[in-house]
């Protein structure tokens, strides 16, 4: 059996990420229904935000779901009551060591994740005793590692260097996308991008049109002397360029991101001076739909291209 | 049949990257010997060399090779008269427009592909009369496009786009790198790093050995401004990372590069002021090896990933 379906206890090793202002209860539990693994994005959420989220999850679906905690987030404390409290049975935790949290949760019985972006990181997760890793890519959206270094080339060497599950991220916007992680060692797949732009994201429909829109080579990974974030190029990042043609400073960039730009743009919609996060696959998505489909799409496609994997004109 | 071992008249689909200065007849020849794609990488070479390389290359193998020409390269004339002379059967163009030189290749009954690092020109390729192209991702080493678009997000948009074969390169270093590869929907692959660190390669003995020992994030893709390209960190990156931390112009960006940088670190083996393209896949290539064991490897683990993928635990 597929050790992230034995881990989670899902059907499919199919997880939706848990992304700022894009993963309500409504994204989460639809994802979990279908049988993979639903996250609600606690990032963006105040205390009560999120209990409110858990609740209606929990209503919404008797199958296991997980919530996302950015380990920077400052009310980090009452989101780990929340979760304890509802007995979320997984959460996935990202931006920073999960050395502190990861024992108190697992002694509340909860599952651990930990994103990382890199191979000495996965290490570093395993010795802290998560249950699994999600092994990032360059190409996915949002925050992003320092190196660079791309789906392609990071989980075949996470794969080698922990014992345990390895969940691929970036790149991955289709049943095809999935299969190749899985070709690459993967244990399952973690999929953001392409649920942002689904009917049941809480991303402004703005938002969701842009990425529908979006071509190869429209977004970027800036921002590195703070945290590198993948976004589309917009007015915003027009301006972050120009600061750095003129050599600007830390502050000075700091200044220009100002406060709240994610919210600004994925949230309230403002294509133009808000910052969007997305994936290099956004490329690939041509149409806002409900999580359900896609999530079938997912499953369908895979099948279609392992036949063909498995046909005889691949023996090679 | 697959398609690309079909137009080459080859047994595996499997292609070894025509690089400069690490791509002389005796790894081409390997290569084709044993059922694959070798290239003569004629960048490095003066019009007289390749010739050389193209007559000794005939002689060690009778089965099918091609050369690779950068299409900025100076001497470019002598270098088709001596493909046409000897009757090369396979041509790799890349570094500018196919436009020029795919109708006088064709018309001298030779099969042309074009290596791109993006959809756009893919189509164009097509446009132009190419055979197939090469869809390159931002992992792979030496000049690179633009865009930063990885192999996991190119591939499905460049097969999407075009009818002609579609060769992946970039991140592919193994079995398990071609398989997904294969997923994404490519026909076939190339790959360089690997080779460039093979026996018959004409690299220096300290670049093959720096190869061996990089590690994650060792590489950078770098000098956008000038022709991007992804090298290892080493001195000489050291200071074009200064030139920029000072905000200097292309010219003192082109100063700092000078000239013959490459063969100085590829060939002459000077690892701290040579430049040392390569891809980021060399953390995953731990030894020096013959490419007739390399290619024997690549398609042992094909087959080992392929049958893993095959087995009812990946049968969602």
């Amino acid at each position: 059996m597929n050790r992230i379906c034995k881990l989670f206890d899902i059907e499919k090793p199919i997880i939706q990420a848990g992304m700022i202002w894009c993963s309500p209860w409504q994204l989460a539990s639809a994802v979990s229904n279908k049988g993979g693994l639903g996250i609600i994005g606690s990032g963006s959420m105040y205390p009560e935000v999120l209990e409110e989220h858990v609740v209606k999850c929990k209503q919404a679906t008797d199958k296991p779901f997980a919530v996302n905690i950015p380990l920077l987030y400052p009310n980090i404390e009452e989101h780990v009551n929340t979760i304890i409290k509802h007995k979320v049975p997984v959460v996935f935790t990202s931006a920073g060591s999960p050395k502190k949290l990861t024992p108190i949760l697992k002694d509340a019985g909860i599952k651990v994740v930990h994103v990382v972006s890199s191979t000495v990181f996965a290490q570093k997760s395993e010795a802290a005793g998560v249950d699994a890793v999600v092994a990032e890519g360059f190409e996915a959206g949002g925050h992003n590692g320092r190196d660079e270094t791309t789906t392609m080339c990071l989980i075949p060497n996470v794969v080698k260097a922990v014992d345990i599950p390895v969940i691929a991220a970036g790149g991955i916007g289709s049943g095809r996308g999935m299969l190749a992680a899985m070709a690459l060692g993967a244990d399952a797949v973690q999929v953001g991008s392409r649920f942002a732009a689904s009917v049941e994201s809480s991303a402004h429909e703005n938002f969701k049109n842009k990425i529908v829109e979006s071509r190869e080579g429209d977004t970027i990974l800036t921002l590195k002397e703070l945290a590198p974030v993948r976004l589309i190029k917009n007015s915003f990042y027009e301006s972050v360029k120009n600061a750095y043609a003129r050599c600007a400073n830390v502050d000075e960039l700091k200044e220009i991101l100002g406060r709240a730009r994610a919210k600004k743009g994925m949230f309230e919609g403002d294509l133009e001076e808000g910052e969007l996060e997305i994936g290099q696959v956004s490329s690939q998505i041509n149409e806002v739909k409900s999580a359900g489909e896609i999530f079938d799409d997912f499953v369908k496609e895979y099948h279609e291209a392992r036949t063909e994997l498995l046909s005889e004109s691949a023996n090679f």
